[in-house]
């Protein structure tokens, strides 16, 4: 089969997890082995970077700055959360792919993001630019469809699970101070992350005793209820709620005050609402943990295994586009269960992962609401299996940044921008 | 020298490192093999283990067991805060000691863990009865004097630069969002903590801009404009602030409800009174990152220097009681700086430890009053060098427990302490 002529862009969107970079560097040296029919381009912050002719072309990087992304955290290439939606956007980014002679378009993210690159394959095709859009899947919070797990997600449940058993450790060796711990972990509508908590536990009495997930309505009498049992119990407690709970009413337990640019209420506070109904209720002293970014940042304890999927499907992306797909994304098939675990690659339509979420099997949450059941845990283990090797300069990991991502015309750019939104 | 003929007493007290426990494994390990004039018992939850007969054999537990503490967090005896102060505590204590048999106090602890036992080694010497008492330093605020630096400071130092520069990475990559992220760090009246997030800055544009320290009166005008100028340069700013800021009449910046058995103010909630400030006075977002305990646990990310120190601390305090010294504390002394950093042990009298608080030096702070200078990061580098292998299994660390820990009568009695404290 003859290649389409033309060049690509790979872009990060949403926000970033330890190994979101894993899948640009697999995308691009996919790209640079594949006797590529065109050079490829880093798109600056998001979508955003093609709207606004900041391209940056990666075959000119280094090798050793492109394989050092595959243990970097962050969006190497900058990420954004811009929502494609005016017609004019449109317009401008068929302008700019003509320009660039763009003909393949690999977009990193969540399902807001597959939303997008949706929209542009229809678009692309509407007006008959001959356009390959392959979604590649992101997210710490794993709640993208029809794939068995999205990279991103492994990562950031074992560094979850080892701040709650250390912390855990930290808690049980003071419990003379009366003290329960109460961790805020990521995850709006889905209590994936919240539940690999529980990964954690080894023993009865060892940390966490309670995990709170958006599945399931909160009920504070109840939580109290629960608090205090499992206190009487071990004397301490540690609780993992998600940022997401909400009452049966449908309302945030703890809402904040913004709004994202997609509509989203912006969580966070959840720790200190949970920390004053213990406090109030039992007047047992509370320690909150907010790791906020830091979950989905956590390179240096990311999971080797999370970490080869985000480069398999950023490999798998560009495969599927040279040999002419289309308007697909990247799934993560398993393939054997618990040590025979294996995992593989397939592909699902753009169409059928934009705005899905799925979240956590009712059935895999325990009766009591607080726990999860055996199924979880023989599904999310694999997950967090291995280490990386960063490299390390001085004590701390030695990660990469790409080389002349700081265009002056990007920086004065966004600096003006910026000077304008502090009021 | 004859060795003086009984048993030892080893206990963990105050808040708990990444390393406290390598330093029971050293205490553990160099009395064994120093043909121990009589066994060594563990105190269970630090000096209550001696009043409440809560004594465990060491000698007995697994080799393996004593070997894995090096790498394991929390405090693996138990740890309290409880303060000895009625002439009936040491009455209670003289009376334990002569039961086990006890000649040897081996107390691992920070500034007031260090008075109590100065307090234990003068009761001793008053009523005539042969003890040698030496404290172990460990904290990681950093903050005992008389010590080039202390046990589970370099550890804590090497995580939280890990945590700013993989959250500054994330932050960095998203200033389409224009956030700021605010990083509470552990510290009530000493910046060292706060001032080694420093060492994760590479690029003059990286993380962290600002760093608040106790050490300097805090001043909000001052605070916002410094902020403001970061995020108009860079279109992000990142900053940290130890918990213990105080504005210049001595309030704290934060003020928590409670107060501990030591009569210190309880901190926290610092980050979300800062949010609230910039918000506020900038209309920027803000992100606030609360890692409590995980700054003291996170033996995943220890410093092997760190590790390795603590230990050495343990096997030193042997040594110095095994000679016949007492009412001394094992000290940290440098020697070689940089590349050629090397360490030894050395000792310093109790009396002039207790309640002493080293602070950093005013002259390794920047005169902007926001930042530290070189002699700062000269000093907390080789700090932080090297990297821990704990045992893995499942995807997390294996952590040790000790074995017989969970005495029935020890449960049954902190279980119903536990009940009565819940209202």
């Amino acid at each position: 089969m003859l290649k389409l002529r033309g060049n690509a862009v790979v872009a990060q969107s949403g926000g970033p997890t330890a190994v979101i970079n894993s899948s640009v560097c697999g995308v691009v040296q996919e790209w640079l082995k594949s006797d590529p029919p065109g050079t490829i381009y880093g798109s600056l912050f998001g979508i955003r970077g093609v709207l606004e002719d900041n391209l940056l072309d990666l075959s000119r990087q280094p090798q050793h700055i492109i394989e050092g992304l595959r243990y970097t955290p962050g969006a190497a290439l900058g990420s954004s959360r811009y929502k494609l939606s005016k017609e004019e956007d449109f317009a401008r980014l068929l302008e700019a792919f003509k320009k660039y002679d763009v003909r393949y378009f690999f977009y990193i993210g969540g399902n807001d993001s597959m939303d997008t690159a949706d929209k542009v394959e229809r678009f692309a095709a509407r007006v008959g630019y001959e356009l390959r859009v392959i979604g590649v899947p992101k997210t710490i919070d794993n709640d993208l469809p029809h794939t068995d797990h999205s990279p991103g997600y492994g990562s950031a449940a074992k560094f979850l699970a080892a701040t709650v058993r250390e912390t855990g450790l930290d808690l049980q060796g003071l419990i003379t101070s009366n003290r329960i711990v109460v961790l805020e972990a990521m995850g709006r509508n889905a209590g994936w992350l919240t539940a690999a908590a529980t990964l954690a536990k080894r023993e009865e009495h060892e940390a966490p005793h309670l995990v709170y997930l958006p599945e399931v309505p909160f009920d504070r009498e109840k939580f109290i209820q629960d608090v205090t049992e499992v206190y009487r119990e071990y004397r301490y407690a540690y609780v993992v709620a998600s940022e997401g709970i909400r009452y049966a009413s449908g309302d945030y337990v703890f809402t904040g005050k913004g709004v994202d640019p997609f509509g989203h209420v912006q969580l966070g506070g959840l720790a200190e609402t949970l920390k004053e109904m213990i406090e109030e209720d039992t007047g047992i002293n509370v320690r909150s943990i907010v790791l906020g970014t830091l979950q989905r940042a956590a390179a240096h304890f990311a999971s080797r295994t999370d970490a080869d999927e985000a480069y398999m499907v950023g490999t798998r992306a560009v495969r599927e586009a040279l040999q002419g797909h289309s308007g697909i994304m990247i799934t993560l098939v398993r393939e054997g269960d618990g040590d025979g675990y294996r995992c593989g690659t397939g592909t699902v339509e753009l169409s059928r992962v934009a705005n899905v979420e799925h979240k956590v099997p009712l059935d895999w949450i325990a009766p009591s609401g607080n726990y999860v059941r055996e199924q979880f845990l023989d599904y999310a283990r694999p997950l967090i299996m291995g280490e990386v090797a960063p490299r390390f300069k001085d004590g701390l990991p030695d990660y990469v940044s790409l080389q002349d991502f700081d265009v002056p015309g990007l920086r004065r750019r966004l600096v003006s921008d910026a000077a304008s939104a502090v009021k």
